[in-house]
């Protein structure tokens, strides 16, 4: 049998699809036990048609979704146009034309995410989403599947490439955030407006999607504090070298006593650890669980041929589901009530990059606050910045969300303080 | 329902899946959709089970494997005994009896695998071993189901814990190869007689393994050439150093034009290489393919809990394959014909680390060696040993195995030149 697929969207993924159906031919078939053809591809207009036939492309191109929803032999429709619509109304109308659907689409599912389960689940189809997390990283069956057994207390993820590829250039080269941003985007890594990326939304949206896996919690992507990597100063990164890390904008979901955690934020991370060495565009997703302990998932967090192979890869299961008439179950099956964690529940140690004039007494003042917080030190710097103002760098030892509030605040109201910058130490 | 379990064996690792089965009840019972109970126990004798009741273990403990056998309520058979006898008798007699099998035992699969795979299949029952490769990393499934849509076309690991906690030792701590073996003795990494983790041979037992998983192709264990790590001197961790690599135990498969070629064998890292940074007890799997392009699997490679976590998922996924009605199919489904690759397709830099005396004219001869193999220099680096000796490293460009070959027996045949070590080079 040949099962027929609608590919909705032809750029720079979708092309990546039909290169592995084509060289990776014998072993998918092997593992499909049936043909599968890309039967129609959706394009914008008349003109992209005209120019993608031009090219040499020789697939059946439409341009009205009605030919593809309404094609009862099509059985897939794979999604790879992005942003939310027209998307969301086309992958919605698939489900209800009982089509399975595979998409790679993040910010969709992260912020539609429980809507279209729904939609799947009543009409008895599937929704595959591997590549939305970490692109090439085949990290969301691995959750569903081999951690079945295993119950997850921390995932950390370097979930980003852009944001990635340039906190190592500034850390291995020392380049400015300015610098860093303008490569990424002559590189093609950064869009001209790279808010997502650089802010840690993208990072997010890949959060929300992570905890439904590992936690078996939908959480609110509003619910997943995010912070990004431009106001990192050279300062911050020269320090956090001396004192033995490497900063990296880090996804961290644990779960407490209380419930829940999510966040995205720059993160300083020993320089052992097995994240610290991911480098350049490349991503990677660091589980702790109370059976294997502590593992890593590495590899592309986008790209072409990465984002295809994990696209590919949900194709792949579908067309064997159909074959073995299994086809229908949710992509994760793991789901509880979602339970955030209290502030009181969330703890970490803290960097603090902290201004004051260069004045007796400074120290002493500075260490009454935290002390007030039953806050306690772990690693102390002081460097003069000009003649008269001194820096003043304060790794702390584990500290609440709370005690982190109430420090900021009685920080921020001093007259003779002035906050740097902030940001989470990973403890060893 | 309730799907009833024999365990064999009731060591470190198979007190872990007790464990696992309570601690995440709630999650497992999503993922199986039906209750596991493991209804008995097969210890060694009378005094083994006395034992383990006043410890206030609770099981059915039995001593006759026909108690579990010719039990008809029991559907899965763990066995957690490893080597080869009784482990082999008994898991053949299961799956005769129509009883599905979970084995971590990887020195069995690697020597008898296809057999015990065959009569599986005659039985139409499920035969898993996620936690026989990496312990804890769940590599098989992983490349199984998400690898299907991508061809590998190289695949390297450090797959024995012992060594690298040794090579880690010599190369973080400048440790001699015997002073790591005795810190690992001592520390319960290594056995008495450490042959088998020390020599590779337990690393080669896992790369039989991987290379059905993803090259489709069942390679003999004699067919995977292995060399330990006993040779390597503090000289060559030092020079490695220098010249940017790290030294480690390394599995490495790949396909060339004329087929597959497994062997496992110190091999300088460079220092930037994911599996560089792979250290201590840990494991990891690196896999080049053309669609994802590097990705990489890293967790423990052993422990109770983490091979007990593997044997859990694999029991989950028989217990809800029973539920799907959907059991019996491979685990590795992949399959094609042998082909080993010839000589010359496999290639590779090479470190030579080679004595003499040091005598004017003796580099001349040396490059005259080399060159009549058409072979090129990457790195040369001269020391000198003591007043008569010096020793020449040479790190080559890419040869083939027929050129090391002729060049080894050039050098052996010198009366100049005595060849201290020759490690593989991965290229940058």
């Amino acid at each position: 049998m040949t099962v027929k697929i609608g590919l909705l969207g032809f750029g720079t993924v979708a092309s990546g699809v039909p290169f592995l159906l084509r060289e990776n031919a014998e072993k998918i078939k092997q593992a499909a036990q049936d043909d599968i053809e890309i039967a129609k591809v959706l394009v914008r207009d008349e003109a992209e048609k005209s120019r993608l036939l031009a090219e040499g492309h020789v697939y059946n191109f439409v341009t009205d979704i009605d030919e593809i929803i309404l094609d009862e032999e099509i059985a897939i429709v794979v999604e790879l146009m992005g942003r939310i619509e027209p998307a969301k109304t086309f992958i919605t109308r698939a489900l209800q034309a009982k089509k399975h659907v595979v998409t790679a689409n993040k910010d969709l599912l992260a912020v539609h995410g429980s809507e279209l389960r729904t939609i799947a689940k009543e009409n008895g189809v599937a929704l595959y989403y591997e590549a939305a997390v970490a692109g090439g990283i085949p990290i969301l069956r691995t959750l569903a599947n081999s951690f079945a057994s295993d119950k997850i207390t921390r995932i950390m993820g370097v979930l980003n490439g852009t944001s990635n590829f340039m906190m190592t250039k500034m850390v291995d080269e020392g380049w400015t955030y300015e610098k860093a941003l303008k490569t990424a985007q002559e590189l093609g890594y950064a869009e001209s407006d790279p808010t997502n990326d650089v802010e840690g939304i993208d990072a997010a949206y890949k959060a929300v999607i992570l905890s439904q896996f590992a936690f078996g919690m939908t959480i609110d992507f509003e619910h997943v504090h995010h912070k990004g990597i431009s106001g990192i100063t050279p300062e911050d990164v020269a320090v956090a070298q001396e004192l033995g890390y490497v900063i990296k904008l880090v996804g961290d979901i644990q779960e407490t006593p209380s419930g829940i955690s999510a966040e995205v934020s720059p993160t300083f991370l020993p320089k052992a650890h097995p994240l610290a060495s991911v480098n350049g565009v490349m991503n990677a997703v660091f589980v702790e669980s109370i059976g294997i302990g502590e593992s890593m998932f590495y590899g592309p967090g986008a790209g072409q041929k990465p984002t295809a192979a994990s696209v590919t890869a949900d194709i792949i299961r579908i067309v064997r589901r159909l074959k073995d008439n299994t086809i229908g179950k949710d992509f994760n099956e793991f789901s509880r009530p979602l339970q955030l964690a209290t502030a009181e529940d969330v703890r970490s140690d803290y960097y603090f990059s902290i201004l004051t004039p260069d004045v007796q007494g400074k120290m002493l003042r500075l260490a009454e606050i935290f002390n007030a917080q039953a806050i306690s030190f772990k690693q102390i710097l002081q460097r003069p910045t000009d003649e008269k103002e001194a820096r003043l760098v304060i790794v702390t030892h584990s500290m609440s969300k709370t005690q982190l509030e109430h420090v900021t605040k009685q920080l921020e109201e001093s007259q003779e303080f002035q906050v740097s910058n902030i940001f989470k130490v990973l403890g060893d």
